[in-house]
């Protein structure tokens, strides 16, 4: 289950053989980073786990290169903090500087960062965004817009908005009205990306200050814009595309059993009076299934495919794609452990598409990393305290997952008892296919990737800039 | 304070010069394994975050080889499970072979399994085990003994043992009354190691089935038994050593302020009644603060220094050192951050030992590994979700420590409800001081240890003598 399906293959093959036709022309650099959101050790056990069983390997588990890579946040005083969000480990990667939770592509006192994405095209060079969440998501965004929180996705957010009632940050001092540089959606819109696929529809039919949709935004500044995945068979290489397919998020592969999550462990009454009493009754095991409401929806791999052929094709430049499985995050949250695993799977697709592309084209360097550890943790199953004559069970939700190899694997989501888990502290794993880059070393600050992306595609650095 | 302290780089440097200064002596060859346990990247990150600080690097992130090694686990029967303990882990690593739970040295069938340190005895090689733990405790056990389960520490507990009041498992196959090979300490007695150093005095005055303590057993096998860590400035280099400086487990050198751990978020009774009502107290922030009953208990970078003298002086045929950091794990158990950071801080000091050493001795081979994931994680301070009109609290056990970069680092424990935490399923990482051993991959399972320990140590694994 760990390799790319054939349909995939099949789809890809005529245009990686016809990108390695036109071998004379001069050899360009390329970067794909793959970012897997929330894909922390116990995410990618919980992946090998169910997709290759236990004593079996990942794709990415080949990758000649792994190291580790340190998360780092600041609060909004400039104190360290030990736990991120998307946005500002986005922001790190994306412009070498460190931030706080909710920024994106902006510092701690609000002054916009270059990123990386930018470099590139300022060079050049092609730029595409993929993505399984909103292309308007904390991500994506990092690495083409400028604004203080991430929930200015819209023209209607930027200027304040309410989730279950509660408001949420605004960023007044970027929109159009007072002369800044629009919503994210905006900001995308006027980018100069090439390839920009992933959810989020719902923005384009919001208006901007000057009165305009942002689809109109978009196609005026060279966007064709496409909402349906047919579509996606009929790109001209040379036009920029904007791809959205789903309304916000794209939906996920894969749920557990009649779309089950997991639970909290029953109790009886007498347990609720002492956790020495009474009886815990664990949740039914569950399977993975797919998940009925994916439908049409294209495939990461479909899409970094696609954008791959567009990134590449007559264009002798090189390019920069950043490729996010956001879901792996995000049903962790849900406390979705099927979720996480066929989102998974379509990174593990993904990949292997990706080294597909890299053995066609030799100076392409492909880095797969998390942008944050998640709550999910792999517990004992059975407990290893099961002989004790009390009832033992986990305080949070868990989820008991039966694995193609026939056992239980049992996901547990304890880190707060609201409705959305909390991400948590740990450094996050970095993999690559080469070992020859010496920026890549194997303990890094997420924020030195940066410098990595930028030495491989031969971008010079702001710093160095300055000097020349 | 990532360095070794000053006292210990004074002790040590004799030792070193003395062995530098025999360079005309065959050059051995030797390997130190260091087992942090349960120091997976949520620990290892915690003891970054509080020893160097958020932007700071460990001795181990200087470490030119990182990977990532697969936990492997089997059900009695045969079955994967996705979480281990320190038995059979330490048992994967020392034999090669995947067992269940609990067992030492033995695979599923209770067949006894010839471990690395064996091999290296046979050869002619020294060999040391250094632990914070009992030196009966799983990990140092499964290098040199082989029972049906690690209960079976000493001549009683074999019989069949109660904890709290509960029966645990006994080995009677085993005991010498049955013409086995006895406890661990019996086993462990009779091993031909060079080195035994860690905790376990309550053993020694155990009575073997032949009517004998256990010290005099180790005696007559060779051993001169210590049990005061000053004795350890008195040690002849050519006479094998069991140095056992606490009843059980040595005492650890950090705690929470006022011996505080890991503590359930108070609540008042409108949120026991409804989530959403309420309001919910977290623990007040604590220090970490030296522990009084840390007394004279020897480092174990102290242990380690003297272990490297004993096992390296007039030795032209090298050695095989495992060095356990084992409460790491211990104090996870128990909920106690400030316990586990202590511990990792004796594990840094003891790998920068280490480098020194193989910076004087070519043919080192330093590794250091986990042998499991444990149930801490680092959560944000405050909860990413502090907005939220309702209380947001984890369901389990949390600390709140001060770091001191002045920051607060909140760690969560919250597997499940009893007394003890549980292990749980992530890789755990793998350094090592060199990038020239093929056998070091950057993904390897974890029995694949015992073959990079005997390939470097020019030991034939058993499938290759067979073949001779």
């Amino acid at each position: 289950m760990t390799t790319i399906p054939r349909y995939l293959l099949a789809l890809l093959m005529p245009s990686l053989l016809c990108i390695a036709a036109s071998a004379d022309m001069p050899s360009p650099r390329q970067v794909i980073l793959i970012i897997g959101d929330g894909f922390d050790d116990q995410h990618v056990t919980m992946g090998r786990n169910y997709l290759a069983g236990m004593s079996g390997t990942l794709t990415l588990d080949g990758l000649p290169f792994r190291g580790a890579v340190q998360v780092e946040t600041l609060s909004p005083s400039g104190q360290p903090l030990y736990v991120a969000d998307s946005a500002n480990t986005a922001t790190a990667i994306a412009t070498g500087t460190i931030t706080s939770v909710g920024r994106i592509g902006t510092d701690i006192t609000d002054r916009d960062l270059p990123t990386i994405a930018e470099r590139a095209i300022e060079a050049g060079l092609r730029v595409g965004l993929v993505t399984t969440s909103s292309i308007t998501d904390a991500t994506p965004a990092s690495f083409l817009t400028h604004v203080s929180s991430r929930n200015c996705e819209g023209p209607e957010e930027i200027l304040g908005s309410t989730y279950y009632g509660l408001p949420q940050p605004a960023c007044p001092q970027d929109a159009r009205q007072n002369d800044g540089p629009g919503s994210i959606i905006e900001q995308l819109s006027v980018s100069g990306a090439h390839v920009l696929f992933g959810g989020g529809q719902k923005f384009l039919e919001q208006i901007t200050a000057a009165g305009e949709p942002v689809r109109s935004l978009a196609e005026r500044n060279g966007f064709r814009v496409i909402t349906d995945s047919e579509e996606l068979d009929k790109l001209q290489t040379d036009q920029a595309i904007m791809g959205l397919f789903a309304s916000e998020n794209l939906a996920v592969r894969w749920r557990g059993t009649e779309g089950r999550i997991a639970e909290l462990t029953e109790t009886t009454w007498l347990n609720i009076l002492s956790d020495y009493l009474g009886e815990a009754k664990q949740p039914e095991v569950m399977a993975c299934e797919p998940n009925p409401e994916f439908g049409t929806t294209p495939a990461l791999a479909l899409m970094t495919s696609k954008a791959l052929h567009q990134l590449s094709s007559n264009n002798p430049s090189g390019f920069f794609l950043m490729v996010e499985s956001a879901s792996i995050d995000k049903q962790s949250h849900k406390r979705n452990p099927c979720g996480s695993i066929g989102e998974i799977e379509q990174l593990e697709e993904t990949l292997a598409l990706s080294l597909a592309f890299a053995s066609q084209h030799g100076n392409t360097l492909v880095i797969v990393t998390a942008d944050h550890a998640q709550a999910a943790q792999i517990l004992p199953e059975p407990s290893h305290y099961e002989d004790y004559p009390v009832p033992i069970y986990s305080p949070g939700h868990t989820a008991r997952v039966k694995t193609p190899e026939g056992s239980v694997m049992r996901v547990n989501y304890a880190t707060n008892n609201g409705f959305s888990e909390e991400h948590t502290g740990a450094n996050v794993p970095l993999f690559a296919n080469r070992t020859d880059q010496d920026s890549l070393a194997p303990f890094m600050k997420q924020r030195d990737l940066y410098g990595v992306i930028a030495d491989f595609l031969l971008l010079k650095r702001p710093d160095e800039r300055l000097r020349d």
